[in-house]
């Protein structure tokens, strides 16, 4: 049975995005500086070669247990649910060939069709609820995993559908001040995880929960 | 010189203690739940040696390096800040002689002598502004370091200042879903840390940082 799971990023103070990262300064990383914010959030992932690779970004970068661990998560997706915040910012800042290769449920109000990209990635665009799309999710899935991808709305819908399985933090030592909570909103009674991994690099901490 | 630390425990989603956890519900715990979140934030604590001894519980509890690290903890601390409110529960729970055992400088509007408990702990009223009340502490310490015990928002207030030298979480995997947030009203420029060290054990995650 597909397991359901997060893989963020998140500040030392608990946001997933900084303060300022919206569609509307895309184009202006130094607005409220959220470009090198963003940057000191995700650069231990870019410097990954399995990640590189991926999108494209040329040869070279680590290959440790790190990029064992981002390869692993790639390799056991079978489908991907996200907001339409995060694929708005996506559709302008991913390749072409989108780093997915699986269908990809887009939780929106909006109606479209599918959108096939090179490489394997269809966004479908889901205009029901969450536990919809979490149900085509699993039929696309296949028996593999299904990865929560973001933002912060769409992983709080489902820790309060009760629907995450597995809990994936890279806790970075930034201190953000503002921006988008990754735990807010949260319902009673509140999801129970415990600690099944933690994986300790100089640069950041990779905390590994699972449904307790 | 004494470093200034922050040793704290946090629930996974940020919380320094559960919403309901006030002066006015301190005799119901069953009030919101909070005895019981208190409870799973703090167990890891309650269970090793050094602090039962300290506190009065008794004998047993472990003995590893969790219980090495708060006897360090402790040992190295020549005084303590806090805040009014974390004072007012303290004055409530604390066992007899108050489990400080140095000069407490306690932060607040009222004004009141100096309050000498059996073991060393005498807390002083400081009415003034809390950069007046580092450099209290730093004059008693003795070179020994500083602790801003909480309530989270003097660590906010110190945090600000750009005071606090060392950052030490025990992150808990259970998520509150509300109540005192370690991390807000954060100020820019706000701090910058790096990871110094990680305690992993099975049940709770120690994250030690230091100023960047």
């Amino acid at each position: 049975m597909s397991k359901v799971f997060v893989n963020i990023s998140l500040s030392l103070d608990g946001y997933m995005a900084p303060e300022g990262m919206t569609m509307e300064n895309w184009d202006r990383p130094e607005y409220m500086d959220w470009g090198v914010k963003w940057g000191a959030l995700m650069g231990w992932a870019l410097n990954q070669q399995y990640l590189r690779e991926k999108l494209g970004f040329g040869p070279g970068g680590e290959t440790g247990p790190v990029n064992d661990m981002l390869r692993r998560t790639f390799e056991r997706t079978g489908a991907h649910i996200m907001g339409k915040r995060m694929f708005d910012g996506g559709e302008r800042g991913w390749p072409e060939e989108a780093p997915f290769h699986t269908p990809v449920y887009v939780l929106t109000h909006q109606q479209r069709e599918p959108w096939v990209r090179p490489g394997g990635t269809t966004f479908y665009f889901v205009n029901e609820e969450p536990e919809r799309a979490l149900e085509l999710a699993r039929q696309a899935a296949n028996g593999r995993d299904i990865r929560i991808s973001g933002g912060a709305d769409v992983i709080q819908q489902y820790l309060n559908l009760g629907a995450v399985d597995e809990l994936e933090i890279a806790l970075v030592p930034v201190l953000f001040g503002a921006g988008r909570r990754l735990f807010e909103h949260l319902q009673e009674p509140v999801a129970r995880f415990q600690i099944d991994k933690v994986l300790d690099t100089p640069g950041v901490t990779h905390l590994r929960y699972v449904r307790a």
